[in-house]
């Protein structure tokens, strides 16, 4: 079938390919004219025939909805947006009602796998209407891997947004969980080969999963991460997690905690910590650093 | 080649079957009369020609000491014992010394792979001199999953047993990970399908792991975990996996918080919370439960 | 001077009884008649003076905004609102413009002290334009402990209750480290006495504080807390107070981990932890709980 | 009475001046020749008539473990050696038996107080049996504070120094709630004057604490705490604390999150966050830093 794809970024330039291997005929745009197929969104609607479904994959954000709202005005009724983006669940409500005033069907889809989707599929979690689904449906089918895996339909407007922010949040622990296993087993210095051991679990293991593999992957390129600097950025989905614990009154002391390291990892000093080593100097005339 | 088997339960049953299945003579003593192949230890190592190989697999703590001394009477020099139980690691070295006066090797092995170890293959971390892990060798080749993986000689004495414990405390915050975003979907109540939406993350998602197959699994028998309760046992591994980013001075906040919640599920009542109440009903005046 | 004070539960009675031991005339409202002092908003408008102070000190939220705006219809040019309530510090922005279109000034006022404030005074923390707080200041010195500490004007609107808010994710804290270490003293066995320990804190030690002698005075009442469920309620404060460290990218993890606790303690049984079981179970066949 | 009193450091020395203040006779030893009073052990004790009390304040592990050896040597039956150093607890039962064989009684005692116990008093926690407590009895009084605080006997031997563990555990959390509300604080920049704030809770609020007062000392001193590095160090207790929480399966993650914030303070890099970065190359294309 045809669509529509805005954003060719790692993520959408990947998608593009996996959607044209699959015989999917894709008209894509980017403000990059290296990349794009057309040099508009008009022309990107244009060369669809209705009803068509667009699939925006730019940054998450004030992007987003300014291509969506473009897009609201070159749709026609019956015509379908899917935001494969990061977006905040919370705007896709308010989104989604805005489009229906024009008859426009709106899917958040949830869209992980990051530059490896390409090959091994993505896995999609969407939210919207069913009869919305079942248009874009031959899209998904060819993102998501073979098998019978990788595909939900998650709810109602929001809930694929929902569902990917959660999966970030998971994402952050686990790999949170790896990096602290991986810090004692350094920082012991009883076992002679970390990165052998790592490997090791990549079969037969509890923890075996696709982020160790990676971690393997890495410490395969540079064993002792030498040429890395423990610094990391955080995107919404992270946040919004750990926002939604508090809402909800769940408690996410691992989710919370994986947050806080990625914040304290680019902190130069910590305004806290110093705030310890005055009290820690007032009361017990410890020296403190300056 | 021929093994010695010590503990023939949940894991030993399993490992005995694998091994077998492989072609190697296993002699198995278990104080089960159902299951043991041999009425004693003296029976045990008798029935096999030495250089022997005998491996312990029963509980961590006093079992395993109180096997490993009996086996030391009875076992002659060049003979090797391996504890694939999850023995502190700290119990190794002392524990190698007592062996080493009389001429036997030992080896420490962490095993992981739980009840699927039997058809998957195990997970083995060893530690210990590499012309003991050479006369082993075969049985590891044997227990470990087909492939490159599932088998790393982490170095000295103790090595094994410690990776095993690092293992076991990522495993842990892994587990955290999954169960603390399970609980947020659920509250939510945005998403209709939760365990569809948990399903779809096996392929193509960054968080797809062997753990998630299994929660997949558990939701795909009791979707709503209603005949389960929030109660959850921990070894020692945890434990001793959280002192030891104390002993090392690494921050481990994400671990640390698996094992505590594992200990908050069993309270009945939480001394700290009682005096949380207290103390707000002392300076607000806000109610007490009782 | 005359204030008008609307809401004459727990803090504003006592805050009532504080000004009028102080000399002022203060012109109560509440919706119990058997504590109010007026019938009616309009009332108790028409008994002021212009330029008026009118102190709102109703549950944050609808109620709180509902009665500002009830009297902003009241009040003149020159009057201003101080709400001492524990409003969102962000809706102490859009309240202040909405009163400034008609002349009317805004003050918002973190209030500390819970009900030993009417003894003791109560610790202020005041946002707003110096004009405004000159108006009301004979009002804060009488509210404020003698001495030289427990006002702060901390700077233009929002930032009073913004430090209350604070103050209150830090008391959050403060709470849980008098409480975990009670928990281990208890679970100890090792001090016979643990309250008497506790006592023993409240001069010369480093942990001394008013927190300190509330837990002290709640042990001499009921020394095994024997009488209390470990049931703690959160109120917004907490909840900003993480929200806001996640917005802000401070790593607050001590803060995060009193709240999470506090939802823990609320919970019948734990979704997370059920998935924790379930796990358990499905990788290593332990028994769950049903 | 008599004293003698080893080690006259930062704490021993001011103990020494509130003793004879208080009217004690204090013989002190130390290394240092410029404050000791005596030139040897020896001769400490041989200026103490029997029954003696010798107190040893020295650094916590090896020196006071060494010290006690050799007083044991020259004391005799009926005298009383207090140890008021951080010893860890499990230390002071073996050392107790030891002495007792040669009829010498032990006390451990937790002090707190740091270098304004001089002038304030110190908090004391002591264990061990009675008679022994009462022998040293005036000293304890003198030690203490002025009023009904400061003194306890809490248990059998051991429980002097757990009970100082805890209250320093305790310590590092309230340290770390301060210090996460002040860095909220400064990072929300709309609190004009954060250290007026901190001061304003000095009086009234729930949050205050003799902590809260040097808090504020120190911003008094350095509002902007510019001169200070967030570098702090931990000793023994914080650590012990943690242990012994997981070891009784109390959930503290408050405390724990407060030591682990100490360790991070001291990383020049973390191997942890240098894997999440690496795997976030990895699975996302994620630029690194190097």
């Amino acid at each position: 079938m045809q669509l529509g794809l805005i954003g060719l970024g790692r993520m959408g330039g990947n998608m593009r390919d996996r959607l044209r291997a699959a015989g999917h005929e894709v008209v894509g745009f980017d403000h990059h004219p290296d990349v794009t197929d057309v040099a508009s969104l008009e022309e990107l609607v244009s060369k669809l025939a209705a009803p068509r479904v667009v699939w925006t994959m730019v940054p998450a954000g004030q992007i987003t909805e300014d291509t969506i709202n473009q897009l609201a005005d070159l749709l026609s009724e019956g015509d379908v947006i899917v935001d494969g983006g990061n977006s905040k669940f919370t705007d896709d409500g308010p989104r989604a009602e805005r489009l229906a005033v024009k008859g426009i069907g709106y899917l958040d889809c949830g869209v992980s796998g990051g530059v490896w989707g390409a090959t091994n599929g993505y896995a999609l979690m969407v939210g919207g209407d069913a009869d919305n689904v079942a248009k874009a449906q031959p899209i998904f089918d060819a993102l998501k891997p073979a098998g019978p895996y990788g595909f939900a339909h998650a709810g109602q407007v929001g809930s694929g947004h929902y569902s990917k922010m959660i999966h970030n949040g998971i994402e952050y622990a686990m790999m949170q969980s790896y990096a602290e296993g991986y810090e004692i087993l350094k920082a012991a210095e009883l076992v002679d080969d970390v990165p052998a051991v790592i490997k090791s679990w990549r079969e037969g293991s509890v923890v075996k999963s696709w982020l160790l593999d990676l971690l393997d992957r890495a410490l395969d390129e540079d064993p002792e991460l030498a040429n890395i600097r423990g610094y990391a950025e955080d995107t919404g989905e992270g946040r919004w997690t750990v926002d939604e614990a508090v809402r909800l009154a769940v408690p996410a002391n691992a989710i919370a905690a994986s947050l806080f390291a990625r914040f304290q990892s680019r902190q130069e000093d910590s305004p806290a910590m110093k705030a310890i080593a005055a009290l820690r100097n007032q009361f017990g005339g410890h020296a403190v650093k300056r």
